[in-house]
């Protein structure tokens, strides 16, 4: 396997789980046999959250390898008072700062991926963060194109890609082309080759409307955009199915045909991931410089600092990182 | 437990796999305790897919009670002859004789409750079904409006209803009113308490849009319609949360908050209950004087006649329509 250099998390809305997500994920690295990671955030903080747990202060990524079998690894951002589920502007603050100085590690600083906590939108919004999510602020650190940044949730039965996400359902027939659809679907597939160890991914297509359609009787976006869409994938080499209808390809039966389903929609999506991996869903950028990864939950204010928050969407989320950067870097050592 | 008498089945198209799935389950009454059935159909035909099976035609319901011990009860509707997986317009008329007469056994003639065999909709339209599907065709056979008979998708884990079924997703926001909302669920509700033992049914609403719209920021039909329709209902004393984000909906720790999910359309309801439930969802109609179930499947041509069949969707339909026939013998006895 090719070496790569730890991970590097951004804590996320230090008010939320996300922080003591992480600590508890680090104490859980040795019978989880996790890769090393450093977390950017506020040391004092982070301290506080991890309680007798070791933190270590690093100055680099190349130093947080050496304490982490020792320590957790905290790239400092200075100190920060807040309490679990009350959260602050200065924490929003802090928040956005780590996620781009964690950004910048992964891009150009030696950190081998980005593991994103979760954040909340609004507060962000209030501290001058202009992009719809984390995902485009990503994409633009970056310097890739928002639209060329394509979401892939990923859980233990189902890989999905909705093609479109933050829309509004009103909107979604009026959004789908043949371009946008095809353009996402290469750039998933590729991922999925290079990060995923899938030498030719097979790619599963939903219908939008039911029973795909019923050719023309229920809708027309099938006939007119998805199955031209599907054929000029073909006609490239793609390995694609479909239009399937959405309600016949989430079973284990279908799901063991494809190694993605690709989704109109947002709820197309997410229903079928988190109906079957809720606690397991990782949300990963394809098309991207880097590897980056999140778990699939928001801060969940409500339980912050009660030690009820799973660990195994930011365990799934590290460790879904390592794997996809072990890959590539094997792939582009390969090309080498 | 209050007496009721056998349940009708109508065989379905005779191409597909709907009469040996009667027959299989027939074959597996005692192992499974399955209620007294009789089907509606060819007996020549039902005989020579039985094999060694005994069929046995008979004259009324009560004699279906009888021999269901010993032979699998046939109501005759002459022969045909017919090959699996080829269909032709007179087993489509067969189809449809046998889900009128069956209907009819079960609105009139003793029958506790009607389980509808798979048919192809466009080989019964072909003879002059002008009906969308098999449950507006015994509403109407019911004298109940078609907007009054409430689809519900019924599973060991997840009890759905659609709103809107075989609407292009394009279609469904200007589908959705208050009136209809609340009209489908009042209707749901009900049936509920009277088929399913539920005295108090706890009804989750689904929000249309991603994140249930966040506050308008992704859609406006979560504030303008179904918060509307789910305060109406609370004020009426109906026990409805909601709406939920779709996806936030259907793990196993919300599942466990709810009786039934309502959705706003086909495939918000449909995705879940098969990703999770594929051979085991029963397709009940609500609304109706008659108790109504159909396995949640179609004819399956393809694989007819090869035994591949699963018979479970049939011996749930079965179960489910027994159980409901009972309950609601039980209500009304203690009404009367």
């Amino acid at each position: 396997m090719a070496q790569v250099g730890p991970l590097v998390a951004s804590c996320g809305d230090p008010a939320g789980v996300g922080p003591e997500c992480l600590v508890r994920a680090w104490q859980a690295r040795a019978d989880l046999s996790l890769p090393p990671f450093a977390v950017v955030g506020s040391a004092t903080h982070l301290a506080s959250v991890a309680g007798t747990v070791p933190v270590h202060a690093v100055a680099s990524m190349e130093q947080a390898g050496r304490v982490f079998a020792d320590a957790l690894p905290v790239i400092d951002l200075g100190p920060l008072d807040i309490q679990p589920g009350q959260p602050t502007r200065k924490g929003a603050a802090l928040a956005l700062a780590a996620l781009d100085l964690a950004a910048n590690l992964a891009i150009s600083d030696g950190a081998s991926g980005l593991v994103t906590g979760p954040i909340a939108k609004a507060g962000l919004q209030d501290v001058g963060f202009a992009h719809p999510g984390q995902t485009e602020f990503v994409a633009a650190a970056c310097g890739v194109k928002a639209a060329d940044a394509v979401m892939m949730l990923a859980g233990p039965s189902l890989r999905v890609v909705p093609i479109t996400v933050h829309v509004p359902l009103a909107d979604v027939p009026g959004a789908l082309s043949v371009d946008l659809i095809a353009g996402r679907i290469r750039i998933a597939a590729r991922a999925l080759i290079r990060d995923f160890g899938l030498p030719r991914p097979r790619i599963a297509v939903a219908a939008l409307n039911p029973h795909a359609g019923e050719q023309g009787r229920i809708g027309s976006e099938e006939i007119e955009v998805i199955v031209p869409a599907v054929e000029q994938l073909r006609s490239e080499g793609y390995a694609v199915t479909g239009p399937m209808a959405g309600d016949a390809m989430f079973h284990a039966e279908a799901r063991a045909l494809y190694d993605v389903a690709i989704c109109m929609y947002h709820d197309q999506a997410l229903i079928p991931l988190k109906a079957l991996d809720f606690d397991h869903g990782v949300n990963v950028t394809l098309g991207l410089p880097i590897i980056r990864t999140s778990p699939d939950h928001g801060t969940a204010f409500g339980i912050a600092g009660t030690g009820r928050a799973s660990i195994g969407p930011t365990v799934a989320a590290i460790r879904m990182a390592a794997d996809c950067a072990q890959r590539r870097a094997g792939a582009d050592s390969q090309l080498a």
